[in-house]
């Protein structure tokens, strides 16, 4: 049965960090391509697929990003080579032929909004996650953040569209002289039960 | 800079493939444990870490989430070794002063259910994505559903918390014989865009 060895376990989770200051090195869109490549791969309920991504690396994108960000995520998202929107598509269902060909998954959702809703956000959030980790894996850092505001963003990237924003993730190459020292996790005690 | 090998890509994201039939191989509590020191070091906002997991393993566990499945969801789940339900706590922030040391973090949520309920569902969510690929670090293979009664399953399991149910995750060692077709995934033009 094969596992992942413990360089691999530390560069995905063990030894990979939330970065908050970034060396000059550029991110190739060639890198951005290999990073969806591996993260769409990741499951989803009945392969729905919701996110959409933005990747925000010029300066005009940036400056259209910037009215969006809290105070304190300013300076190391206009710092960061890359910024990405992790959004949804609250039309995914219309994709849903495609991509679950075995059943009518589509008609599951028609008309009913609120299981579009609560779909989107937890299968987008899911594929959020994916990304952190598949940026990783092509030797990436990340700095994922929830402080913005999402219709000041919306409106500014998502307004013809029914795209959602969710989170951001700045990407690059991170200095790790600027890191905090690592926080704590919660025992296996304190978040998990066996039954 | 260091990358996932190809293995390793393999193993988390390429070939791996949700599974609906399982041997009878187990699966012992000290695996759980090895996929939970994993799936905890992955960021969440604020290192807020609101999952918490049940890992239900035993005919008694299996008998009480029984009646919250969704008729297509019984026979694969009651046959899988270990069915982890995904869940959060609404309480997570009065774990923050332990978790984010730096800021008074818990004084953003006070009085703010809707903060505090959608924090837990992204973050949750983010780390239940974790959990499937940390899963298939430890070696183990995955069979993630959403088609449970939620408001029974949390009945059954959280009556006396503020844990509530996101969504499950069947661990064992999959039959491959069982598997469908891969369904395909939308390209990088169909899900994402360069600003």
């Amino acid at each position: 049965m094969p596992t992942l060895d413990a360089p691999a376990r530390d560069l995905l989770f063990d030894h990979a960090r939330t970065h908050i200051a970034w060396t000059p090195k550029p991110v190739p869109d060639e890198t951005l391509r290999e990073l969806y490549d591996l993260m769409k791969m990741a499951p989803t309920s009945a392969n729905c697929s919701p996110a959409r991504i933005v990747f925000v690396r010029t300066p005009e994108g940036k400056a259209r990003l910037r009215p969006a960000l809290a105070p304190g995520n300013v300076d190391k998202t206009m710092a960061a080579p890359v910024t990405a929107i992790i959004a949804h598509d609250l039309d995914f269902p219309e994709r849903l032929p495609q991509l679950f060909p075995h059943a009518d998954a589509r008609s599951w959702f028609a008309g009913n909004d609120e299981l579009i809703r609560t779909t989107a956000f937890r299968n987008g959030s899911m594929q959020g996650a994916y990304l952190i980790l598949a940026a990783r894996a092509v030797g990436l850092d990340c700095g994922p953040m929830s402080g913005f505001d999402a219709t000041t963003l919306d409106e500014a990237f998502f307004a013809a569209t029914r795209w959602r924003s969710n989170f951001l993730c700045n990407l690059g190459y991170g200095d790790p002289a600027a890191l905090f020292p690592r926080s704590p996790r919660l025992s296996f005690e304190d978040a998990c039960r066996l039954a």
